[in-house]
């Protein structure tokens, strides 16, 4: 898109131009190798891209490297895919977002990304700066600091994630209040480290206090959890919808990022997407940022992950096999709740996802008692020092093991005393 | 490492303190949860890490995305690879450098990219900022421009790639002359979009020009095309290993990066390396570095093309297979030489890689003789406008068919006024 068309694209959803960083601004594919190669798509002799293949654009794959993707189509598992990712998997992501809608929202059409965390790490360069900071509940995943903080200098602001046992939504009307200028907020449901998630009659408040936000606001939906919700009366799915319906193009960009990391349980494949609550030529220029972002740092995403994700969204028993890791994790959900309270383990409130986050007594340090655990119970949890917690993933453990790792936790955390006189 | 630790290590090898950028400096992995992960990998209960498996670290993947990786050990392929890459990846890659060595160099262990331009990327965040510029031959790939300056806002310095038929070490020379502060060196050999790498008698004038350079130096090689050599009398490596012997820590790192893309043609595999001329404790404080910007950026890489890479690396026909496909690019590299000869079509010096580079006559601009060869001769090609010439990249067409591709070329190319007045 040239200057020119993007200034006009821009106008159709002015809180975009408002919200880019310098480095959004820059951001722009240049007419380069791809596109020029995309142009001579239909000729006879295409001498365009450096890709070894037969002249017909069948790759010269190796056997011993093709013969692991076997039953995958050649040409796309072995060649580049485009920056923005194989178009028949956008749009089979764009209908999956959209069968979990109620109301079709306006949205772009997804782009791909090299894992979930890319998809946290465009959205972060699109937006964050050091005078554009980054909005989260307190705790959050540390390595929001590294993608972010990190990299562009972006100041981290937070509120606490819970008010009594729900999510603080006053708190984030507090935060906010106190911004002047253009922010980015993320919200990550199911949360990691919390494993909470919003009930149905807690999305209003938490759109609310968004859309009466008067400054411009790009919001992160981290949705990476999402469909791993465990109770009734859950909202259950990815407040993008309902966010985007409500925002204001004035004021509001919203991001969906997600993938198939834990929805589909490809950890190893780095397949995520990132969608933008802007449609249209607007919508196709954010797009085309976030590409320039991949051009610009791995160039394009891995090709056979890409094509193993299309054909298994595209696959007759994949809700099946979707519906049966659910169960398996509501098991083991359901053992770790009734496990805690058994042994009075006391825990944050957590209803969805992978983990649960237990607080530690007053004088009992996060990273002493995970020495401790591994040392003396054999047990390995990750410690949480921003609330002096553990964060505990049950994603990880077969639920009839589930008791005897909370009798191993419950022996530490409830014997402090005894445990500090033993190191 | 922690800073303390950082400060002693990089003690080892002071060039590489004098040339980190800001975000370079910045750049560390926090003790976060791979590393928790790592530290409770005995464990008996393991609730660190949130990815779905059966308790015993078996992922619990869905058979509609396993299938298609089956002969692939499940939890290499499906599961999480560290930040730096699958270990026995590493210290394979390591090998294979080696192999091409007389002297085995300084070196660190390589860590593993997301594809070569992610390698790159990596080099110039750490290296390059706005005062650091990037110094490549003209003409250089245009995704250099997205990778370092859009992203860094380092400027790009360049000098003529040729003088006369040869690699032009006077221009380079000249060009370091001008330097009065840390700088990055590009030099990709075989280069994209010449085609040209050194004959033997040119390597020590280059090094040379590194050595004499007085102040801290930064050196990329980008030995993408590494292999795809062509003529006798060829230097016929990287020369990362000569010059990493040849360089003084005190003003110098070397980076080789390279990669499976062309190597092992597994182009849609984003399998890269990055490896630094450091070895010891400064070598693995580089290596973290790159770690983290991994961690940031895309948090690890992909699994199954990882697993495969390795997987060929040590299968016993790997080197019958690449000879293969050597053959079948020397075919079809001499029946370009012969074929441009008989045209008598003008071309800058290339003997290997996958390209060459057409110089256009006085008046006839590129882009629309490139859009002439589309529209008048179903030609693909790539445009360079940095020389006003056309890219051929002979990598994807059949010998057999290639005497077609030139006649086909030589008709805009040598009737450039025909050409201009049916436009």
């Amino acid at each position: 898109m040239s200057p020119e068309a993007l200034d006009v694209a821009l106008r159709e959803h002015p809180a975009v131009g408002r919200l880019l960083s310098p480095l959004g601004r820059r951001a722009a594919l240049p007419f380069g190798i791809p596109q020029q190669s995309a142009e001579a798509k239909g000729c006879a002799r295409r001498a365009t891209i450096g890709q070894i293949t037969d002249g017909e654009g069948v790759p010269l794959a190796l056997p011993s490297i093709a013969r692991h993707f076997a039953d995958l189509d050649r040409s796309e598992s072995m060649l580049y895919t485009p920056q923005h990712g194989l178009q028949r998997l956008r749009t089979r992501w764009r209908e999956h977002i959209l069968a979990a809608c109620d109301t079709p929202p306006p949205m772009s059409l997804p782009v791909v990304t090299a894992g979930i965390t890319h998809a946290i790490s465009i959205c972060g360069e699109l937006f964050t700066a050091p005078d554009r900071p980054l909005v989260i509940p307190l705790p959050y995943w540390d390595n929001y600091d590294t993608i972010v903080t990190m990299r562009t200098g972006a100041p981290i602001r937070t509120f606490p994630f819970f008010q009594g046992a729900r999510f603080n939504t006053p708190g984030l009307r507090a935060v906010l209040a106190e911004l002047t200028g253009p922010a980015t907020l993320l919200l990550n449901f199911p949360a990691n480290p919390t494993g909470y998630a919003p009930m149905a009659d807690e999305v209003d408040g938490i759109i609310a206090a968004v859309i009466d936000h008067p400054h411009p606001l790009a919001v992160i939906c981290d949705d990476a959890y999402e469909t791993l919700f465990f109770e009734p009366g859950m909202y259950g799915r990815s407040i993008f919808g309902a966010l985007s319906l409500a925002a204001d193009p004035e004021r509001h960009v919203i991001c969906k990022v997600d993938g198939a990391t834990k929805e589909l349980v490809f950890f190893g494949g780095r397949v995520g997407f990132v969608t933008f609550s802007v449609p249209g030529r607007a919508g196709e220029a954010l797009a085309e940022k976030a590409a320039a972002l991949i051009r610009s740092t791995i160039s394009s995403g891995p090709a056979p992950a890409q094509s193993a994700v299309l054909a298994a969204l595209e696959s007759p028993t994949l809700a099946a096999e979707q519906a049966h890791v659910l169960d398996v994790l509501g098991l083991r959900y359901r053992a770790l709740k009734a496990a805690l309270d058994a042994h009075a383990v006391p825990y944050y409130p957590f209803n969805s996802g992978c983990f649960c986050l237990l607080p530690l007594p007053e004088g009992m340090d996060a990273e002493h008692t995970r020495k401790r655990l591994i040392a003396e119970q054999s047990v390995g949890v990750i410690q949480i020092p921003q609330v002096n917690a553990l964060r505990v993933a049950f994603c990880g453990i077969e639920a009839e093991d589930i008791p005897d790792l909370v009798e191993r936790l419950a022996r530490v955390i409830r014997q402090p005393a005894a445990g500090l006189t033993t190191t």
